[in-house]
């Protein structure tokens, strides 16, 4: 039974051997550097480790984990564009660094290699793996979509955000943890279960991440804290405060989030959040949506599950 | 055997019947918007013609039709951004109508449909088609950024023209062709051939476009005649009269292309261009290529030809 620490070296090395085509240049280059950054590889972490809980030859399981990988940078770069984002793993973004149009076309690259690599699979399988993965894909655009409306728009509410976190950041996760499933040959019902585990395992995944933005130690997380409430991004931390909080409160936290960027904004958005204790209430949800993760996992009879066991809580105890 | 008009019917109808998901409308309402303008429908046409000279019942060969309609369409919505085009089949492009954004993403997306569309061929066929597939869009997306990359290079020679237009338009002709004798179960050589004069024949199209750009009849066109000359599109017209001019007129024509719009720019290249003969250099070009494309259909033996024929024939001879 692999690790952890060999599961990544396996990425690791993969992707640093993948060959891209010479030329040209400035539709391979930004695929060489968005692929070179120092990521997490959660997903075909992920989906390799899904697969060893079902079979323990991964080897099968590797074109399918660095399909996913390329299909996830795919949407990084196409979401840097949409959000402007500067700085991705801390290096410039590839529209930042080349321009958009470049970031475009390299990311349309990437998507097609996603598909590429996922044929490589037995093809008695085929039409499952790229069924799910497909599906899956629309949905993640259609989570970036409701993203970028819910910016516009001015009543968001909770229900409608963990749609669009379930959208953007969970199905894939778990579709990669079902895909790694298929392909060990897993059951119908192991592969439902081990989809279900991916899901809520990754809404929990994403309130941690909304959560580190605002209470996070700024010398482990890279980013801005804060960086969300600067943007007025409408996360759980800013919707559950305003179902909470009293008229007053919730006209203040609304009035910074729709007037100019002002001194002290992230300082005082943070006050009211503490007032009626977001962070609290923010772990709890992320504690339901995890505590049902597991259960999923535990209905899965196989020795095989630490690894994965272990990788989940490193991911919900991460501090970055 | 059924006839242009009636493939023609067979799509437009599947074309207005696809159904698209509701919700997000900003996602969607674009590919609607894009997919119901009106089209020469030209890939999904030569599909179907091609799996009828192999097989009658082209009912199996209209998912991949689409979704090779699909594919295209998601290219012109992101060239369309690249190339800060505002009209696309003489209506607003989706970048322009809604913004840059919105037409990255619904571009995602029909790349994904046109993936899911291609899934639902016969699975023993599956990856075959797929990798098909998969080669050419990736040739494609080639082909768009050395298109870029010759708009900032001094010197294109003729025969990077020549790998570009194979790359951006051709090859995407050729492969829809082949998918259609896949899937009605053609030999590889056949394939091999209707490939070939796809190609052969998509390369002869190309270059008859950048002979209507400049030589077109403005009412017949659609576009503005002289497009090419002044975005400085170094098209086969140019670079051949680079090739065939004497020094004085090689300098007038580059100065054309590097210095700021002058009035009366089109007529004075046209003038050039007139000068070396290029509009018959440019049809002799096209005639050799497809002279060539049908030496590879003349190879295959069916009784079935005869719509694909008539429809390059149009293709050819056509005014617009």
């Amino acid at each position: 039974m692999k690790d952890l620490a060999q599961f990544s070296e396996i990425i690791e090395k993969e992707i640093v051997n993948f060959t891209y085509p010479k030329s040209p240049d400035l539709l391979y280059d930004p695929i060489r550097y968005i692929m070179g950054l120092p990521g997490k590889r959660i997903r075909p972490l992920l989906l390799l480790m899904s697969y060893q809980i079902f079979d323990e030859d991964v080897k099968r399981a590797i074109s399918p984990a660095i399909a996913i990988e390329h299909f996830h940078n795919f949407t990084l770069l196409h979401d840097d564009i949409m959000d402007n984002a500067p700085l991705r793993r801390g290096s410039p973004t590839v529209h930042k660094k080349w321009n958009s149009n470049i970031a475009i076309l390299s990311g349309d690259v990437m998507m097609i290699q996603a598909y590429q690599l996922l044929s490589e699979v037995d093809s008695n399988i085929l039409k499952e793996v790229l069924d799910i993965f497909s599906k899956t894909a629309i949905q993640v655009c259609e989570g970036q979509q409701w993203d970028m409306d819910f910016e516009m728009q001015e009543n968001v509410n909770l229900v409608e955000y963990m749609k669009m976190i379930e959208y953007k950041t969970a199905v894939l996760m778990a579709a990669s943890l079902q895909i790694g499933a298929i392909t060990a040959g897993a059951s119908n019902k192991d592969q439902a279960h081990i989809y279900e585990f991916g899901l809520n395992m990754g809404i929990a995944f994403q309130l941690k991440d909304d959560l580190l933005d605002v209470f996070g130690n700024p010398e482990a997380f890279g980013k801005q804290v804060g960086g969300d409430i600067m943007a007025n991004k409408k996360t759980f931390l800013y919707l559950k405060a305003l179902q909470l909080a009293d008229d007053i409160a919730k006209k203040q936290l609304q009035d910074y989030y729709t007037s100019e960027d002002s001194e002290g904004k992230i300082s005082a958005v943070k006050g009211i959040f503490k007032s009626f204790d977001i962070e609290k209430h923010t772990l709890d949800m992320m504690k339901a949506y995890y505590t049902k993760a597991i259960k999923h996992l535990d209905a899965i009879d196989s020795d095989n599950k630490a690894p994965l066991i272990g990788f989940s809580e490193k991911l919900m105890s991460r501090i970055s």
